[in-house]
């Protein structure tokens, strides 16, 4: 009798252990940048803006994996969401260049094949993800740069667009405000070597990449980022977004990873691969191997955050930033949405 | 006295085994590309002129190091030579695009300080290498694409060239084969679903990159790749060498990688940087990693090369196909070059 009463009570912790695991069993997650994003910055009605768009967002990729589709379809759906809303840098809503030009960069990766597709510089594509995807699909290349790029995307059947369409007056300010504080920074650092550099010279326009990572019915994952580079951007600078290992990796045996912030830091780090790296060959888990991996970035001067999916739903969505908008949802359709750390 | 005279057995034993260490030593390894290299298909004259240029690259890189310069200029002059002779796909060489364009790409990397530099689809840069160097130290990025890159090659006061300087006949008439048995290889493989992919149809036009891999007498590793990409490539394709931790990666702690083959293998594997990965984190040597990776890319069916240069001078050159135009120099100056198995 003592023994079947330990039994009923094991039973019990068994199946009260296994419902708390499968409702923390992510299924999506998904970030909309990371940077200076403060509180006292925000007004309420943009906070509601960011968190109804991010909730829209996840929903849309949930609603592919609910009807059996695949973790690409759920990603590209998701990431159609960010990049048609202007409030994230990516798609309508992406910044512009120093020459006054929105260049789109995007890439996917499918964790079970391997496969993988990008697109860098693009400049009438409607959603870059899709055209990174349409390499992946439609050709026997991985990436591909320019206006090459926007001829293949139009050729595979892609919605192309006037560059206008991209236009927004926010990115616009942005872009002269960028231009005004680089000229004066560049005055100020006269005399030091950084002057001497050509290219950027603030920092402080480099974010609202979005991304996602997606783990279907069939247990395949999924990665995808896409994002407009950094404000005032010049001679054609390419960011990790579209660098497969860097910004963008995916492979079921260990995890999928998107990463946005100081894109150089992240190159150099090879980010993405390294933490799955880490987990194949170290076996750590996706939680530790993102740390460490941001950790690379954070110790070299770099910042910015990344989101990570493992195979059994668990999630990692580590950032060195003030902020990063982010959001998740479970295999029961839990969506958590946040913004500050 | 026994005891004296095993001491001095054992004593000339160690100076031999030290002298042998020394004589294996590399401080520079080199590639100028793999693929289908048979000796039934070369001329005695043929196979002299790249022995010559091989054993001319890896002497100007020791020259370098000898005097005392760092790795990095060991690499960028090794890779001017390759990049100014026309028997590789680099540089004066450079394969074809689709449009009749030479397209280039290149990739530099520090080992000590993870600092990067690349550019992709240059048209006027005379040696894309030290555009990429320039874009490491002369810009706070890491990789631009397009005019973009070249406007800044320019601006960094690099040798810039009317693209008429790239065009050889052996490259064109390449291009005009690979239009030619593409337009054939289409038809025949009308119905199956390669037919309905853009781009490249032949494969065997992908080959003969350079790269180079140094360590100074400081102990820095450098690594760098340079290449052409595909011939008949279409839409502004970029490959691996231009990827930091696919084709091009270096890092002191573990070694500098340069690879050659298809890169879109290389891409979706990350090659060079699961090589440091390896190393890193499994302990492996880098024989064992550079392997590793290799196999990787070979069971997807892609197929290309690799050097991998460690900072004890421990050497990997692995290829999984025909031959790999290849080199070494030990830090006494003793030169080693091949081409096939």
């Amino acid at each position: 009798m003592k023994s079947l009463k330990l039994f009923a009570i094991l039973f019990f912790s068994l199946l009260t252990l296994n419902i708390s695991a499968q409702q923390k069993k992510y299924v999506m997650v998904i970030h909309g940048g990371a940077g200076t994003i403060l509180k006292k910055n925000m007004t309420p009605e943009k906070e509601a803006a960011y968190i109804a768009v991010l909730t829209q967002a996840l929903k849309a990729g949930y609603a592919q994996i609910q009807s059996g589709k695949s973790s690409l379809d759920a990603v590209e759906a998701t990431i159609h969401i960010l990049e048609n809303d202007p409030h994230f840098n990516a798609g309508k809503g992406a910044v512009f260049t120093h020459d006054g030009r929105n260049e789109l960069d995007a890439a996917i990766m499918d964790g079970k094949t391997l496969m993988a597709g990008s697109v860098a510089g693009v400049t009438t594509v409607k959603n870059p993800i899709s055209a990174a995807r349409a390499v992946m699909e439609k050709s026997e290349h991985v990436m591909m740069v320019g206006s090459g790029a926007d001829q293949f995307a139009k050729e595979a059947g892609l919605e192309i667009v006037d560059p206008k369409y991209f236009w927004t007056k926010e990115r616009w300010d942005g872009l002269q405000r960028a231009i005004k504080e680089d000229s004066t920074k560049a005055v100020l650092d006269h005399g030091n070597k950084k002057s001497e550099l050509l290219g950027i010279k603030n920092h402080d326009y480099k974010f609202g990449t979005v991304g996602c990572v997606a783990l279907d019915k069939a247990g395949n994952l999924a990665a995808g980022t896409s994002t407009g580079g950094m404000t005032n951007k010049k001679y054609g600078r390419v960011g990790d977004a579209p660098i497969i290992g860097s910004g963008t990796y995916c492979n079921n045996e260990t995890a999928g990873v998107s990463c946005t912030g100081w894109g150089e830091f992240y190159i150099r780090n090879v980010v993405a691969k390294t933490i799955s790296d880490l987990m194949e060959y170290k076996g750590l888990s996706v939680n530790e191997a993102s740390k460490i991996a941001l950790d690379k970035v954070g110790k070299m001067g770099g910042d910015g955050g990344l989101i990570a999916l493992d195979k059994k739903g668990n999630v990692a969505m580590p950032f060195n930033t003030e902020g990063m908008y982010r959001g998740t949802i479970t295999a029961d359709g839990k969506i958590e949405v946040s913004i500050y750390k």
